[in-house]
């Protein structure tokens, strides 16, 4: 293959697609970013981001989000809002397939397609979702307004919605399968000290019910078997993230057992010229501020791939 | 050992133990972060931070260290004025020794120590340190007003700061011992756009001449043999950085041939409960955005091993 479009292609445009962006248009690389939606990834669906260094009261994940955008946008960085549908490497460039089926080659490519809330898996999620069952407290909390709601899960994100939603909720059960919390201290106080928050511990949801739109829960606790049902008009799924990786042919790059993209420390895929950062890639933790050091990572280590080609 | 004074020690007060201050101040453990200085590390020596993910304009380096030192301490991370003298880690707590013999004693430490300028290493260096030898150019700039001035060096940070400098100096010589630079092609092209800069390249600084203060260079050419005199009352280095661990006792940590500490991915030293984060630690790019995910990550492996522990 002797032609290529641009030096580097970003898949993403949360944290770690917008830093991987600010370092290669600064580095004067030609760059074009692929987003499907709107750039910021899961941050735009955070209400205030309280743990991004550089913030001391905080800031509003769309703001931040577009305050990325516009420092990727200022160095250069082509942003172009479409959907990627595949990814053929090559030797020495790589194909980008786009919704049409239209290609883009680059010399490199930079997966940072992040990751999205697993789903319970349990019968009604699917047939509700959006009718009740929701994954976003941000985006729509604000349709419960003195209702009665449930949140699911344990860690850092069902603990800090399940605080945000009492702002709308007059009730909200916190069901969680086991005794004790994941998330962090600090939100299990906050979560304890909160007279609307009635926790349901040792439990997990079996069904989701409704008619039209949700109407309850079928519960069953894990220690002594028993079921029981509860009435509620919403419920909030947080139990953990999955890699957004559907789009890539399995096989093509080495992943984990959930899916998430094996890389080096330099974040460096198992084929030369394509890197993996942020949420996507196999890792301790997942934060805005891992997803800036390894876009910032991943830019570099392809300029010096670049650099070395030729 | 059966007393502590803290959860976590945090050596060093740069971006990333600030940002594993502000995590571990976030997750309530009881948080001791120690700088010799003042916080903010390297940052605090540059002028204007253009690369960290969220300030579209750029951000002031002094400005930026102080809005992560207000948010480590606004999550409950204590830090204090004070030089580290030594480490002696034990089984399951470690000793810091601080000026004064005092010691603090940690469930876990962070070491995140940074590094500094590299000397260049030739007669006169050290004599003329402070008297017309400088490693900050945003420190002494301005002190060259309307003077000829030499920049050694071919990084990014020798170009930046060659450019910087002629905001002050009538004349900057920019000497590099290859015959093309290491820096972004950003600066590069700024470098070589800038009428006040005159490069030198395939050269080295042999001699740093001098009375009271510095009033010249002998150089020689590497490729020629050819030496020759270059007068100037002021010389910024700018070649490199070193790691600062002399206050550690060698063969404690896993180190590089360099200095830096070796960690693994997730930020641990090969001592249980001993942490690496930022410039300090060996890895491929040192950057603010890599130090805060270094920060980050530090403070939660740290987290789950204080959990993991009892």
């Amino acid at each position: 293959m002797s032609s290529y479009d641009y030096d580097m292609i970003i898949i993403g445009g949360g944290p770690a697609g917008l830093t991987a962006g600010l370092y290669a248009g600064r580095g004067r690389f030609k760059t074009l970013l692929l987003e499907k939606l709107i750039t910021g990834g899961q941050v735009m669906t955070t209400d205030h981001v309280d743990n991004y260094p550089g913030f001391p009261e905080g800031v509003a994940g769309y703001e931040l989000s577009q305050r990325m955008r516009d420092q990727a946008e200022r160095f250069g960085a082509e942003i172009r809002s479409t959907e990627v549908l595949g990814l053929k490497p090559g030797n020495p460039y790589h194909t980008v397939v786009l919704e049409g089926g239209e290609e883009v080659v680059g010399r490199t490519v930079i997966i940072a397609s992040g990751a999205q809330p697993r789903r319970v898996g349990v019968p009604g999620e699917a047939e509700y979702t959006g009718k009740g069952v929701g994954y976003c407290a941000t985006c729509d909390g604000a349709l419960y307004r003195d209702e009665t709601i449930a949140v699911v899960g344990g860690g850092d994100t069902a603990l800090q919605d399940a605080v945000f939603l009492t702002r709308f909720a007059a009730k909200v059960y916190l069901i969680h399968r086991r005794d004790q919390f994941r998330g962090a201290r600090l939100y299990q106080e906050k979560v304890l000290a909160n007279d609307k928050i009635d926790i349901i511990y040792d439990t997990v949801v079996q069904e989701i019910l409704g008619d039209k739109n949700v109407s309850g829960l079928r519960l069953k606790n894990v220690k002594t078997g028993v079921e029981s049902s509860l009435e509620v008009t919403g419920v909030f799924v947080f139990v953990g993230i999955q890699p957004i990786t559907g789009w890539l042919e399995p096989g093509l790059l080495d992943q984990d057992e959930f899916g998430f993209i094996r890389t080096n420390e330099e974040m460096a895929t198992n084929v030369p010229g394509i890197y993996a950062a942020g949420d996507v890639r196999a890792k301790l933790l997942r934060q805005i501020s891992t997803a800036v050091g390894d876009g910032a990572t991943a830019a570099f280590a392809a300029e010096k791939y670049l650099e070395e080609q030729h």
